[in-house]
């Protein structure tokens, strides 16, 4: 049995933000639900700690358990407000940061396999500019003999490059003892986390180091810092896709959400944005300027460019959106097209049939949302509305230029315009004729 | 007093362009207008030295004045066409490029700062690659001895780091004095404003070097250097909205104007243009893929995707404005909703009315622009047109599909299309059916 | 007499398509397309190796000779395909990968020279990373002594920074010879191009390395290595496109194809992506977010924001495309606009004529297009239906909002819309009403 205590009652000041740190996104999903992501199968009970008022992110933290910090008191304080869910608690338990969004599934095996060895185990990082973090001493075995802060470190002790990236993982009750047992003695007057090493230690436990890479590890405390963590995440997500058998001309303008979900032979142009929730099949294009969010798109579709796929959009297979194209809660069937400049929301449109330039549902009243079907093989005539709840049945032809209102039978023409009326010599007298 | 003397005579033959260089835009603004906003504050007098035929430049340049230099005959010689302004000036003079639009307040107050220890200061980099500049030599106590042309530089000082700027500030009537004293006996047969380093210290006058970032002070000559340039700016730009509290996904891909407001969490997506004019309220979203100009973005409200906001655009509390929506000279009133397909120009739209989707005004019969009103609450179909001068009044109901030519008084409804016909057995024959 | 033989067997397991791996695109042009055009001029016979079942690839290289390789036995085995076609050829062959595609004429035209100086010139590089290649080693003069594989290289060996690129030339008879004399005893079984290297020594001959950058010659095996290519592709063809004078803010999210030409003057906005086909004349401007494939685009047009030009469109000078603006087998005459919401497909436009917002051009019928021709200076209301085949005369006027089904002769005006009612008290009784 393995328990995961989350940190997420921070504020980040430096983001200058009215929301909790742990709520700003990545790749489309909160930096605490990356963190769950990974920590879940690999820990059977979770425990998120937050901040008072932050609803938002017990939502986020949903189904798992969270625990208010009502006064910030530091980090090891933070841990403890955990106690109580895991009482009783017969294993190991973990302390990490929502703020660690990129930490990977596999470095935290790695902690918790180093756990079996020793008493306690952390994880630390070698980065590139070391100054400001806390240094972990180690003896010549490799097992940590100490943590020491920037602050009171010798010069000798700063020349360490294996820093305290915080995150420990340790025998439930025992971490629960060491944590009651950690001091506030110290110029801040906070609880310290780390302050748990020297106590596993004075308890005759071994502690050891679990080296994982500065990218997974660092902090996010300001917008600038939260642009780059998304960076990283998006290479690792291109790279993935690459692997995959995506084709991206120009993967840097791509920007995918974590469980965008691509087959091989997908081609996606430069300048398309994944929100959640997006699935897309072998030989599919997804072309430039494509904004996709809650959709599923099957077998050589063609998406774009400019189409907008709002949630609950499905296109099946061959079927093609195109440009300045909106869809929502929509069906568009196998061979269907709808190219240009159209509004489809709340709709079912049949295997086949094709939609005219400039058609829109008009799915809402003003009350409710109303849906329109169109059937199979029906022809929509461009620059047409169709006022929902409407049925179109198949093969139904509409002319151009209609205000659908009344449901149209398979096989049937239907036409609903004002008739034309020509007047010579009254033309265009504009400007300069 | 200070005055500052802008060179922006420049054709940039390089750029292979028939306008002026200095009217190149960076950030949605002219190379001199950075320039002159960089100094205006500092300096109580701006001449702007331009060419002949640069009449548009010399509307950048208004309120400040312009001077015209006929002839090219170098830096020297263009500097001094703004001494018939400078006439009787007491105080210092500092000589400017308009082709050095990155240079900052921060390093123009040093240089002013530096003058009034010495007789001369002349802005001085260390690049990174300094082979082609002229060096600057100095003395035991940092002073300046001389300025050599690469060309006519020994080795050893071109093993110098410290290069050449260009820019110089000195009292006025002295640096007047030395600029006509400065001959044109060299290779070129060329007036170099660098020779007033050398005549300053024939004066007795320390002269010294004011270091500054080659990023500020390397010249654009190129398209190239151009987009270099406007990629430095940007990225100022861009940290200055993080700092503020701005959350920006994919800050590369979104460009910002030199003149843009964003309030704390303001959340911009991936994909989006700034031009010039755009106030951005707290909490309000930009999403992927608009294009923002001359408008103001009110709190909480949410602006695409695929929005074009263009100049004299409003944004009230809470509104929306939706995909393939562009706004122009409207107003949409607080929680309003303009969600699909439309363009809303010349119109005023009232709090909490809902535009549907393919919402056309015709503001333009030809001749003239017209303006459409719309009352709080009125809800306008789906694909209507609104041939403006109209007004539809408050909690009006405008069916879907009409053409409104006539006002709609408040709470009424207002229905203009034609009649629905359908005829069994005429429905689609088309290919392969 | 030259001729070039073009290896385009390959599969690209790591690419994990279903699709040859020489059809893959760079910068909108199928990769074997690129080396074709590179050959094309500098060789007088062009014969490309596909492998089975790969027709779209032979329609790439057409009008040039094809021949398949029916096993895959090697890269020897692969250019021996060539021979038949090849019979009684006097003068040098070159061997060439598709999957090399930067490869640039000067590179080429530099090793045939080579060749005339020895009985082989061989492709070589100095990669950033030399580990996995074979070493070109060399003597005292320069000369080939030897080709290794890394595997059977010796520390010393491995230590040489000079890879072979494979690329080889000979007189045609001689490379055939040697061709046919490489053998498979090795430990793949397969006949590798390289060994005619020692075949040449051992006939005699010399044997010379020309070096051209790793940029050029690294291959491309998989997803990630195909966008890596793009972006050199891409980036060398925006310096190109600054050279001849032309403004992008922001290249870096501006893509080209490799035959888009841009003259001086013209401005490129950010986010705008070439298809095949593109020519812009001067002074024209791209704005934001456009996209463009198969269109000439006159002097001073403005094009975009949002404007997306389909192949046969042609924008005549000073016209101007405005947002979510769709082209097709279109012209828009000389200072003719069409800025908003509109689809005009198979259609001519005159000078001057307006297009109002949320034109749609009804073009299709479900069996067949139809074309809309529109005079000089006529005035299209918005929200306009044309249902095609159908003409508008010069200066004729069509009310906003009509669905024009027959032909409107000059200067007259035409009006299709349904009438107003308006019925009081019967306004919108939305939520919260």
């Amino acid at each position: 049995m393995r328990a995961a205590i989350i940190l997420a009652a921070g504020l980040g000041t430096r983001m200058k933000s009215s929301r909790p740190k742990a709520l700003h996104a990545i790749a489309g999903r909160p930096m605490l639900a990356h963190l769950i992501a990974a920590c879940e199968g690999l820990f059977d009970r979770i425990v998120v700690v937050v901040g008072p008022e932050m609803v938002a992110l017990e939502k986020v933290a949903a189904p798992h358990a969270t625990v208010v910090q009502h006064e910030r008191l530091g980090t090891g304080h933070a841990a403890l407000q955990a106690a109580p869910l895991l009482d009783g608690f017969a294993g190991d338990a973990a302390v990490l940061y929502a703020d660690n969004p990129l930490i990977t599934r596999a470095t935290l095996e790695r902690l918790v396999a180093a756990r079996r060895q020793a008493g306690l185990a952390l994880l630390a990082m070698r980065p590139a500019d070391p100054a400001r973090y806390g240094r972990v001493l180690t003896d010549a075995n490799g097992d940590i003999t100490r943590v020491v802060e920037w602050a009171d470190a010798t010069a000798a002790e700063r020349a360490v490059g294996l820093c305290n990236a915080g995150v420990v993982c340790a025998e439930a009750e025992s971490l629960l003892r060491w944590l009651r047992a950690v001091s506030n003695d110290n110029a801040k007057g906070e609880y310290y986390l780390t302050d748990v090493v020297a106590l596993a230690r004075q308890d005759g436990e071994r502690a050891v180091a679990v080296e994982a890479p500065e990218a997974e590890l660092r902090g996010i405390n300001s917008r600038a810092e939260l642009a780059e963590a998304e960076a990283a995440m998006q290479a690792r997500l291109r790279a993935a896709a690459f692997e995959a058998g995506v084709t991206m001309q120009a993967p840097e303008t791509v920007f995918l959400a974590a469980d965008t979900v691509l087959a091989p032979d997908v081609v996606i142009g430069p300048h398309v944005v994944f929100g959640p929730g997006v699935t897309v099949a072998e030989g599919a294009e997804i072309r430039a300027f494509s904004h996709l969010e809650g959709a599923r798109v099957e077998r050589d579709a063609i998406i774009g460019p400019y189409a907008r796929l709002r949630p609950g959009t499905v296109v099946e297979a061959r079927a093609h959106v195109g440009n300045f194209v909106e869809l929502k809660a929509a069906t568009l069937g196998e061979g269907a097209k709808a190219n240009h400049l159209s509004y489809l929301g709340d709709a079912t449109i049949g295997a086949d049939a094709n939609i005219g330039a400039g058609t829109i549902t008009c799915n809402y009243d003003g009350i409710a949302k109303h849906r329109t079907e169109i059937g199979e093989g029906a022809f929509i005539g461009s620059d047409t509305a169709l006022v929902a709840p409407v049925k179109v049945g198949a093969r139904a032809l509409v002319a151009a230029g209609s205000v659908i209102t009344e449901d149209v039978p398979a096989d049937a023409l239907a036409i609903a315009r004002g008739r034309q009326v020509t007047k010579p010599g009254r033309g265009f007298r504009g400007k300069g004729k």
